[in-house]
This record gives structure tokens, C-alpha cells and sequence, in this order.
């Protein structure tokens, strides 16, 4: 058989942990605390169920839900992320320059198309989300690690390797960061759009769980203090309505969304016009707040008890990570456990977490006693059920 | 700002054909014999409601419809594409030997994804789909044509031009072809699918137009004839069921389904769960039958009203494919007429084609003389006023 592209091979490794990852997924019968998705509970089948029927009963000839859409998407939905999402958060858009994508990773893989040579250089927080780290390795790019603390990028170190690397992207989480949970603080949101337009550098600025806030006080995206356009604002309905429709939207200058345009339209078209005209509805019938507020208080309430967990069940000395929104909490292991090793015996209890190490694009072991744990999708209940299993296994592995 | 990738630069000619493309797409006005939608009449809407309330209420946890979904996409539907669309055409598959894409489009995006380095050659058709070229071109592969005859691509000199070029794949859209409307017969089929697995090569068959047939007889896909995987057999729902739903599926070995798998996480994860859901029980209640014959004789009745005008108006000398299906018939006109140039009078006339021209990789003015003109998406009525003004148009050029 005619051999594989050569970027098969340079996303392989990451490839591999995202296997994984999805397989993990599929039993049923394991306390799953590994994938990232949002409660079941909170899912708006009721509204979609309501808007299915009389969006379908109105569209008589099926041409806005059946027939081919345009390539930037849906207006209504493309309205609705204006002023619905965008303008209270301080971000000031065209409907032009909004793209609708097939979920929110879509944009990294656009970006990538449009903007990525092989061997251009991302620089990204350490640790970051490793599914779009597999997505720029399959564009060949070079993901290099920037420093963080509690609260995120470190500035001063994003700067010295923006100069020492030239990277075309500086990616960053900067709400309740996929795997860690944590938030950057205004003054460093507002120095990397800085960044970005002082070195010319676009900051893609990926915030699909910022809606998801339990706790502080919320803050202006990066975009917000961008006036270069530097900044791309890539951000998900994933968490808001729905993971299954696909549904994410971008906000760039209308140059890159023309460049975007090219690129969707050599991917796949445009989205599935159905999910974006149900989804456009549940915003323009007012629904939104309310199933916020819900969703809301649905993770709150296992975000308190995942970490009620951690302090009662996890050994002394586990340092955790605090999210005020999100899906995850971050935690490292004290005595030198290796959460790899133990994910197998973790399974074998039916329990399950993502192990630490895949994070880091630096390797070298860092991040080997770490693990991200997710409380969206899994009860209560079954928190406490799954975090005691954790908690013994971890502390008889420490003979405590 | 940032440079663009390389990659923009190699397919921005192609991409302002397809913008235009798009473009002349919006006006209402306009009796548009341009882009490839099937009927708007035929799209199964009264279907779709009927099915979408059923699938919605019995989903209570909105988990099939709205929570994350699978790689490969529904079971229901790959079940339905092995069961109802391959054994049927003599094509035995594995459900894991499909994927569920996005349109039939992303199997080109992936497949490309999957294989092609830049600089690897794809053979395609003379003339062949200019929007496949646009993701060839994305991917930096050099696009070379194949002689093609009345019957399609010729197999002598694909042979021969495999033995020059080295490509990575061989791209052919066998059946009602678009641009135009020609169909391969059987035996060039089983030569293209040997040629694939005696020389090494992809033989990437696209098959979007196979269902709508009008008069001739089946022919098996080439597909059917591969014996060593080479053949990779690309389809889209997007005319047996609707193009806004953006979906379709590729069958390949599970070598290659397992790299596609990869691909496709990295570029949007999977494609939308409500739209698989409805478009598996559209087929598993069977009602693909009725419904293919309802579509089929809307566009039968078109494309003879567009055959029978082509005589009564256009030029003497015009030279045309009688199309036995699909969606397209392509024309050539006499005396030197520029289609390209002729476009924007017939444009302000409210007509609007496809300059044939753009769908030459070759270049050199090939096909200055040539359209293509589809009749899917224009009443029989509005075909006859269209055409005539065409026919009147080119006419009066010629003096006639």
C-alpha cells in the first residue's frame, strides 16, 4: 500500500494518548472521570425537542435546514454570537467576521490550514490540551512549552520565547484551562494580546468554558484588549447546548475570516445546517440565560464535591488546583506515585482519569504524578464513589 | 500581521473560481444553471420532522442526539450504508471499514490528510471537480490531467501516465461525472481498480451522483473490482438526502480507516449526532426507496426539458453529453464562443452557468468553449426561460 503522509508519523505519540483517551470513553460500567464532557443531566433536550419540531414545520420547502448552506454559516447564529455571547463580554464584532465550524477544534485545524508552514513554532502553556496539540502536529508544527504558575502563562517567559522562537501562535486556554482548571488574571490577559500585536505573533485564544463559571468574578477575554487584530477568538457551543451538534464558532479580523473561508470550504463546506439553525433558536428565543444558570448550577454542585474528595479521600501532601469554572481539576500526587502506572489498577477498579505526563509537550517525565480530573459528567454520587477508590489506591500505594 | 501558509498561495487561484462560484449562488433572482444542489422539491422534509419528533422524545437524556458522539459516527448509520447502499451495488463492507464525514467533501480533506506530502502527484479527469481541486491544492499535491474521451478517463493513458508521474492517488468520479454527466463503463472501471493494485496507487472513486439514474443501465462501482484495498470509495448523502446535513461516508481497508480515524479527530472530532441520527432512521424506516424514485423523476423530467432546449435554442454545431443521471450536462459551443467572457452578459440577463474553462488543471484556455450546466435545482419551467436566453444570447454572437 502507498505509504502514509509524513505527518502521520510526526502526530503519531499524541495520536496514540488520544486513542486511548476515547477508548476509555466507552465502558459503561467505569466511573469515567477522564473525558471532558458536560454534564448529561444538563442537556437542553426539552428546548431542542420544542424547536426541532416547529423549525422543521415552518421551513415547508426544507431549503434553510435541508438544502446547502453558506460557507460562514448560519446568520441568525452568527447574530446571536454577536450579541449574545461577544458584546458582554466587551467584544465588539461584525456578523462578517464570525465563522460557524464544525465544533470548536475545527478552528485550530482552519488556523493551522491557513497559517502554518512545517516547522513553525506554537508556543503553548505547560501543561495544554494535548487534542490540539495533535492537531499541530498534523499541520508539522512545533510545539514548544511556555512556563506557568497558579495562574497561567507566565508573560515574561511568553515574551523571551516569542523572541527566541518566532512562533506564528501563542495558544491559550485562559479560563479553567483544559487540563488544569486554572484562570489568568486580567493584567496578564490584556500584556499577551499586548504581545501578540508588538511582535506580531497571533494569540489564539481558545475559550469554550468561560460561560461555565462557579465561583469569582469574571473576566474580559484577551481579545477584548486586542486593537491589532492579532488576537483570534475561538470559542465552542460544546459546553452552552450541545457536544454532539458541532457547533464553535471564531471572531477574526475579516482578513483571516476570508482566509478561513478558503479553508472550510476545502474541508467540508460548511456545518450541518440543522444543528446551527436549532442552536441559533435556543438563543433567539431567550433560552440561553435560563439554561446557563441551570448547567451552572448543575457543575457547581460537583466541582464542591470533587474537591470535598480530594481533601478527604486523596493522601496528604496532593496538591490541587481550585477551578472557579469548568470542567477539571488538576491534581499532583505526593511520593513520587506515577499516575500512568496506577491508571491501570484505577481501571481495573472501574475508575477513570487522565494521566498527567500526556500534557506536557516538553516530555521528559514532567507531570508523571499529575492527573486531570473531570467532575462534569459523572454524579454526586458517584464522585464520592470513584474519588474513595482513587484515594485508597493512591494512600495504600504510599503504605499510609 | 502574520504571513499566510504556503498552502494559500498554491490554491488561491482555484479558491477564487469557488468563491465566485458561491457567490453567483445568492442571487434569487437569477435562474441559476451554476451550482450542483438537486431539487429543492425533493428534499425529504416532511421525513425529516416526522422523524426528528420520534428520535428527540425517545432520546430522554438527550445522550444519543446531544452528548459527544463517536469517531466514526453512528452505528445505525454505517449499518445502513453497508446494508442499503454498498451490498446493494455488489460492494461487501465491514461497518468498521466506514466513516461518517461531514460531506462528501471531508473524505477528499482526510484522505489528503492521510497521504499526501507536498509535491505528490493526484491524476484527476479532463475536466474534472474544480472544488476537489481547491483540497488538492490545499494539500500542495500537483494536479495532472488524464485523457478522457466520451466515456470518461482512458486506461491507457492513466497506465501510462502512473508510470510517469508516480501518484499518490487517482481521482475519478466514475459515474455521471461532474462536470460532465459522463459515466465509465464497466470494463474501464475493473482496469482502473487492477491499475490501483498493480502499480500501488489509491484509486480514490467519488460516487456522489450513483443513486440518481434516469435510463442506462447500473454499472458496479469500481469498488467492486478491487481485490487489494486500493480502491477507496467516497459517497455523500448530500443527493440521496440532503445537502445541508452535511454528510456522507468513505469505505476503505481498516489500515486506512484507522489513519482516517486520527485525521478526523484532529479536524472537528465527528460529525454531528443529530444530523447521523435522523439521516440512520430516514433509512432504517425505510424510506430510502420511495423517496430515491420521487427524486429520481423530478430531475429526470429537468434534464430531458434541458436536453430537448439545448437543441431548440442553442447554436448549430453545439456538441452536448445526454447525461443518463446526476445532476450536470456539459456543452460545447461552435464558432469560437468564449464561455467565460459571455458569462457576464448572460449574468445580467439572469443566467447564470459554469464557464467550463476552470475545470481544466491543465490550462491554457482549454475549455474557453465549454459549460457546464445543471438542471437539479430549476423548475422545468424556469429551464426553458433560462435556456432560451442563453440560446438567443449565444446566437446573436454568431451572427445567426
Amino acid at each position: 500500500m502507498p505509504e502514509f503522509a509524513q505527518r502521520m508519523q510526526d502526530m503519531e505519540k499524541t495520536a496514540v494518548i488520544i486513542r486511548k483517551l476515547f477508548n476509555a470513553m466507552s465502558d459503561p460500567e467505569t466511573i469515567s472521570f477522564g473525558g471532558g464532557a458536560p454534564a448529561h443531566e444538563g442537556l437542553p433536550i426539552e428546548q431542542v425537542q420544542k424547536i426541532c419540531t416547529e423549525v422543521i414545520a415552518r421551513d415547508k420547502r426544507g431549503v434553510e435546514v435541508l438544502q446547502y448552506g453558506t460557507v460562514l454559516g448560519v446568520k441568525d447564529l452568527r447574530e446571536a454570537v454577536v450579541n449574545q455571547l461577544l458584546k458582554p463580554k466587551g467584544v465588539d464584532a461584525d456578523i462578517d467576521e464570525i465563522l460557524i465550524v464544525n465544533g470548536g477544534l475545527e478552528t485550530m485545524n482552519l488556523l493551522c490550514q491557513v497559517y502554518i508552514n512545517p516547522g513553525d513554532v506554537i508556543l503553548v502553556e505547560s501543561p495544554t490540551f494535548v487534542h490540539c496539540v495533535e492537531i499541530f502536529e498534523m499541520f508539522q508544527a512545533k510545539c514548544i512549552a511556555v512556563e506557568c504558575d497558579e495562574f497561567g502563562m507566565v508573560p515574561e517567559d511568553v515574551e523571551k520565547k516569542i523572541k527566541g522562537y518566532h512562533p506564528k501562535f501563542v495558544y491559550v486556554i485562559p479560563t479553567f484551562q483544559n487540563p488544569t482548571g486554572k484562570t489568568l488574571p486580567a493584567d496578564r490577559r490584556e500584556r499577551l494580546a499586548q504581545l501578540g500585536s508588538q511582535y506580531d505573533v497571533i494569540i489564539l485564544e481558545d475559550d469554550p468554558y468561560q460561560e461555565l463559571r462557579y465561583s469569582g468574578e469574571v473576566l474580559p477575554p484577551i481579545k477584548s484588549f486586542d486593537k491589532t487584530g492579532h488576537t483570534v477568538y475561538a470559542n465552542s457551543f460544546s459546553k452552552i447546548f450541545s457536544p454532539g451538534s458541532r457547533l464553535g464558532f471564531v471572531h477574526a479580523t475579516k482578513e483571516i475570516i476570508m482566509k478561513l473561508f478558503d479553508a472550510k470550504t476545502a474541508t467540508n463546506s460548511h456545518t450541518s445546517s440543522l444543528a446551527q439553525v436549532v442552536c441559533a433558536e435556543f438563543f433567539n428565543r431567550g433560552y440561553f440565560a435560563e439554561h446557563l444558570k441551570k448547567v451552572c448550577a448543575i457543575h457547581k454542585e460537583r466541582r464542591d464535591v470533587m474537591m470535598s474528595c480530594i481533601d478527604k479521600y486523596f493522601p496528604e501532601g496532593t496538591k490541587k488546583v481550585f477551578p472557579d469554572g469548568g470542567l477539571f481539576t488538576w491534581v499532583e500526587l505526593p511520593g513520587g506515585l506515577d499516575t500512568e502506572e496506577l491508571l491501570k489498577e484505577a481501571n481495573a477498579q472501574k475508575v477513570h482519569y487522565i494521566a498527567g505526563a500526556g500534557f506536557f509537550v516538553e516530555g521528559g517525565g514532567k507531570g508523571s504524578n499529575c492527573m486531570r480530573i473531570s467532575f462534569g459528567n459523572v454524579t454526586p454520587e458517584k464522585i464520592e464513589i470513584g474519588m474513595k477508590r482513587l484515594g485508597e489506591l493512591f494512600c495504600s500505594r504510599l503504605g499510609r
